[in-house]
């Protein structure tokens, strides 16, 4: 195939992805009203309508700004209002009030995406490898909201007690749940890190060796049934297997379950994107916080697996798993110079790895090198545990 | 005329009052869109949607559930949501978390409130005395929330860089400032608060006598130009001019100008109901807490009236006027049974009274015995100043 | 008498009350250690080391050093560390942190004082009037701060495991209960506030003429039994007796009986300036806010008293007994010119009235015009209720 | 040598090593006075009160009672006071309160020092080895409660405009700097841990196997007139300079300088244990954050060393020296059972390691494998600069 056909192509891919990814924000969004795009429910948390707009930001800023000739900026007015935290691109609204950005309203921001895809459209075809390569970002960056944009409305369907589902329909509910097998490895030399070709994070390189001890990792992750053993066996409330900070903060919050669940009349109850639910003890455990996955982990006599050691045996699958591995740099990372190079490195202190993905997740989103990460007492996020252990 | 088209007539006076209150507020949420009306940009505000459903919940709680035989509420979950402060009425939403209830929509509650209006209309002629004096509160109640749906979009507004504005137009202008001259009073017995036949709020009686010492009080408020005489003579960086708490509150918050100014290459502009103007020098000045009028006051060598002193002058007008008297109860008042009884009552702490009105009130709301309550550091309420002096 | 013979007594008498109101302060905190005398338990409450120290201040600050001619300052660091809220006189060390001020030490301070007291000796008899004027408060001021410490220790004591007393022995106690009984007045016009030649502080005046209507007070305080049948009888549970910042405040901190009393095996105890006791029913009770007092009077289907009224029917006694008054001006009232001016005025807003002075007053303290002040939800002083009616 | 005068030498090297320890916390105490050490300046910090009693109450807790027959405990309410954080031993005072434990006095706690000295005289002949293990770990818990004592008598004293010294005299004041220079390290396998016979706190170990890359470490630490150049340079206002938490917090805190720095008249001061002095532009940079340390470290297009590369490497010395390693658990790394086992474990989040040891910390207490720990924003403690960069 001659170089222009192959070129050709590659930039038609790029455009299908970009497509799939702006469609897929919106077919979310459709799902609620202008109300519900809204609010915000927790300074952690943004308001859906604030996700559109974001996305669409980073696309006139970071590509149709510089690289279309004669492109006309939306609204000026934006920049400042849907800028997250970038430094290098100037002031921003506080954080905390976003839920006040009453204008635009959504069905001006939807203007102001389509705006955006009509401009992307012409952009794709022209763009050389450095442009391509920040599309890929973009997308990658527009996924990661669509996860965002189903983390938040739960969060701020929890707070009404009429407790709205995202969607319709029933989850999938398993009926039985197999037993926990860990699987051994050898330790040595190993590798971390993405080191391949196609699109990664710049958090995720480089790849790099490690030397791991001997070590074992769960086949699958906690249920809710095991964990329900472990609040009835007085998890909750046995200092000894809590971290200092976890069982401060479980203290002053009043933790005695994860997040979204509440007990009535003997049973539990969880509030999930399908709606207000009986816990399903077959189904895995999700919102819960580090400090409880590593209570979890001490009273069932494990540990959580290091970063390297899970790189060893992905596991991609419905939750987001905690790491006992800090957020912090692989030996070699730098951060590239400018705005964009501020997308990961500087929140690179004070937070704990999870890896694998979540059922919240786009398809093909995650891959085994893929760092997320939060705070250890975030619990809003679609995270579970999977156990490991010296060998 | 006979006894029963009297009450034809009285019945349909206050229907004919009723309708119109109830479309005044439904004429100001017109000017705002459905994101307008979800946020609420900090607890003491509420969102501009609760005020549309709590109005609603006023009348559908105290006067059709109990009195229309057959009515239908329309929804159970709205009493948990628009209770205000209730205790009596049973459990509430917390109130600085209103931003939050996406749901209902403001479509729905304007449903709800047609339904209301709907069965209001039938109620409204049945009614004995006490179900009338009922809908005269409710109409009361009503026009109160018409002001603070102005304040709140006011306070909403002043958080956008976008600076919205909530009146096209623009706001009259002055062109010059009288001087201002103190009308003499001899002080003595007087009388004090309401005990007339026509329809007041609880707290506003029983009329009683007091002894006044001689006084003096201003036949007009504080200019926002003698206002700024009053900054530019370091005004809000004396501490002797200012109560100890007002001037600790100053120094926290930053306090250098009413709320919603602010000095741009050397001009004082304000966020106004019409969008950002210049500060009209023959204007009053408005958006005052306690502390800063009791301090300009103090600076201009004279007092705040006392709420009995202002009953003797009133001067009902442009803006609410900030008097030193604390909001306590008048003697002999008692809150009435039940959950109306917490309509005024348990607020008696803590507050100042104020007085006259203002220009977001609706016309023929206010009277001279009219009490409105505030915190003394509390600023988005359309306040000015009168001062006042001893003989 | 002639008229140097008169003036020479007046100034021994002076001395005399001097010398006895300074010998007071040490005579309490000579019952305390140094680490006793460091500590600062609230930003409301000072370390008794700050008060010796601050008192000898007010004396070096407002008299020694303006009219002892030669006077030498004791040690010029120490105006910044004890000035409390004079902002005439300069900037001043943060309340808050009071309780880090550990040098000087207390042998340092006491040091201090000797100084100050050997100069006062020569400086009193030369004063002219203004001067014996200013003696005069700062003896007020001297025992102000004597029922501080008591206060304060007694506050810092309640966070401590080992309950220290402050006093040795027992305190009183009352073997049986008089019924309370209701004295009417008949109303009308009638003087209140300060007027006379004696000493009182400036915001005791101008004495004034108040009409007041007909009312009836009771002839003596509240008990601790009757409090215990207001708990009894759900009192700390019942939302419609409370106003409303009360309830929130009572919610907050989880009151559910006075300040520093406690139930153990069905029984309430108490500390007190004696030790930790259980609740004897026939003592008045004490320490309770303005918001409990008012709850109490709404449960005993009564009120408190105004000022006013509580001035025609003073009940000088044990303890402080909250008004439903707010502090405010006196008609009249003007604060003098420099930081002496700052003395109380600044004081006047948000807080309510407390008369009759307490068994922690020094000897002839308080007066029927006396005017003590607290917000509502504060505690830690030595209050009660006194319950009054309309007649 | 036979056994049993092995174990007689080994035992009273222990004995000697014991009252060495314990004679230079009181000789640190002995330069305070009473008020110096009751006041606790911030709840990170505690009274050096506290401190003497914390550590008398270590031996007795955790060596007396169980082990020498017939202690008797030197008072029953001590154990409440004076637990730091062990929940295997029961309830105990709130940290943020330790300031206004006022009873027992210093002059009480040196006594109860004693009567815990005189019981270990004889108990530590008769220990068996793991008795004998747990002495060196009191001694080693007291050496550190000794670098705590002049951390904390630092901070307190920062906050008196007093400004006291801790320690007479100058500090040694160095002539010039030498240029900083980079060593190579070429990377693979190294071991990294506690593997030794000696003491060693548990969280050191196990030894074991990393792999690094090629890494270059400088051969000395920042210097004052480096991080002057910082200052110089705009560091504090770059943003881009630093981790998005420390940005936040830099503005919060409104940092400008390290903690203990000030500008007077163009020049730097800081207050030291020698008390106030300037700058000494040749001396180490002190009193930084993690977050500050990081920022520095990429404005000098360096970046900080990882825990395993600084071991290759330890240059033990006058601070601390911030790592880019989270304080997590070494590989195998188990805390042991019951109380003891709290001692480090349970701090094993969000927290970063430092190395080296200090000009503060006892002579000989520090070891490479030694792992001290504080969250990125902490100060307080004498913590310093090492750069390192990938080779």
């Amino acid at each position: 195939m001659p170089h222009d056909r192959q070129a050709m192509t590659a930039a038609s891919r790029l455009l299908e992805r970009f497509r799939h990814a702006r469609a897929a924000t919106q077919a979310l969004a459709a799902r609620l009203g202008a109300e519900d795009m809204q609010a915000q429910s927790m300074p952690d948390a943004s308001p859906v309508k604030w996700h559109l707009a974001h996305t669409a930001w980073f696309f006139e800023t970071f590509l149709l700004s510089p690289r279309l000739p004669g492109y006309r900026v939306f609204d000026e007015a934006f920049g400042y209002l849907f800028n997250s935290y970038y430094e290098a691109v100037g002031a921003r609204h506080p954080r905390a009030e976003r839920g006040l950005i009453t204008r635009p309203t959504a069905a001006r921001v939807l203007e102001w995406r389509a705006h955006v895809d009509e401009a992307m459209e012409r952009l794709i075809p022209r763009l050389d490898e450095a442009g391509a390569a920040l599309v890929e970002l973009g997308v990658a960056h527009e996924e990661q909201h669509q996860e965002l944009i189903l983390m938040d409305a739960l969060h701020l369907f929890s707070r009404s007690p009429l407790k709205p589902a995202f969607f319709e329909g029933d989850p999938p509910r398993a009926s039985s749940t197999a037993p926990m097998e860990f699987k051994g490895h050898p330790g040595g030399l190993a590798q971390v890190g993405h080191g391949g070709e196609c699109f990664a994070f710049d958090n995720e390189g480089p790849r790099h060796t490690v030397y791991l001890q001997p070590f074992a990792i769960a086949d699958r992750l906690v249920t809710n049934g095991e964990w329900i053993d472990f609040i009835e066996d007085g998890g909750y409330r046995a200092a000894a297997l809590w971290l200092a900070d976890g069982w401060a903060m479980a203290q002053v919050e009043g933790w005695q379950a994860p997040l979204y669940w509440r007990q009535e009349g003997g049973q539990w109850l969880a509030l999930t994107l399908h709606g207000d639910r009986p816990v399903d003890p077959h189904a895995l455990v999700s919102h819960v916080s580090y400090y409880e996955a590593d209570a979890y982990a001490a009273w069932a006599g494990k540990r959580l697996a290091t970063e390297a050691e899970w790189e060893q045996a992905p596991l991609m699958g419905r939750l987001w798993q905690w790491t006992r591995s800090a957020y912090l740099a692989h030996p070699g990372f730098r951060p590239g110079p400018g705005a964009v190079g501020e997308y990961n490195g500087k929140f690179m202190v004070s937070q704990m790895v999870l890896k694998g993905g979540s059922h919240a997740s786009p398809a093909g989103h995650a891959r085994a090198t893929y760092r997320n990460f939060f705070y250890p007492q975030q619990r809003w996020m679609f995270s579970g545990v999977r156990l490991a252990d010296d060998a």
